[in-house]
């Protein structure tokens, strides 16, 4: 079940799931590493597109910062801008978990609904 | 008051403080957005140079996500490795503030005290 497709079908209904559970959860979406998206549920604020490149270009660095600090493989990084929180959390080795949130965003809440989904994802064995 | 070191001086008891409110936390700095230490406390396990090193691009690409993502202006960025955490907070326009740390570390005591600790050196007008 490698088939893009597929992967979207079983993927969106979790990720629907995932930004129903806070009004401030804008987007989020499961991309390879390289930046292409698997499956998406993105708002009006976020371009797939721009999300894609700027996630698969942020986890090289991040992994490499890890690793040259001695912090190991990286786990997830989260960017904390002024007007919101951009969350990438690995999945498995192939793929990350995207998320985008409003500022007013309860960020211990985010990150424990964020790894849930990303267990959810990993069960499936389809990325 | 913008000699170099001044601000080591000012800026150092500061970390100290930081470093000695867990025993997770194994080294604190304060760079300018260049990747310029202006004031460290390190253990073995980090290199001054390579943390400013990666600092520095971390921020750059920070902040452009943040941007490019709509998310405003970069407050922080948090790379979470399999082997612990490496925190970047911004303190005013020019300097920020690099925390890392095991990764048994309590990382909303760590957060907080990061804060703390990035008032006080703004509220010391070295940076």
């Amino acid at each position: 079940m490698n088939d893009k497709k597929a992967v979207a079908t079983a993927v969106t209904p979790i990720l629907k799931k995932l930004n129903s559970t806070s009004s401030d959860i804008q987007a989020s979406a499961v991309m390879s590493r390289d930046g292409h998206t698997l499956a998406s549920v993105l708002g009006d604020t976020v371009n797939s597109v721009r999300l894609g490149a700027m996630c698969a270009t942020l986890l090289s660095l991040g992994e490499k910062a890890s690793l040259e600090l001695n912090r190991g493989h990286l786990k997830q990084i989260l960017i904390h801008g002024e007007d919101g929180y951009v969350l990438l959390l690995r999945i498995g080795e192939k793929a990350v978990l995207a998320v985008v949130s409003q500022p007013s965003a309860n960020l211990g809440m985010m990150l424990v609904e964020a790894r849930r989904t990303a267990s959810e994802i990993v069960a499936l064995s389809v990325v």
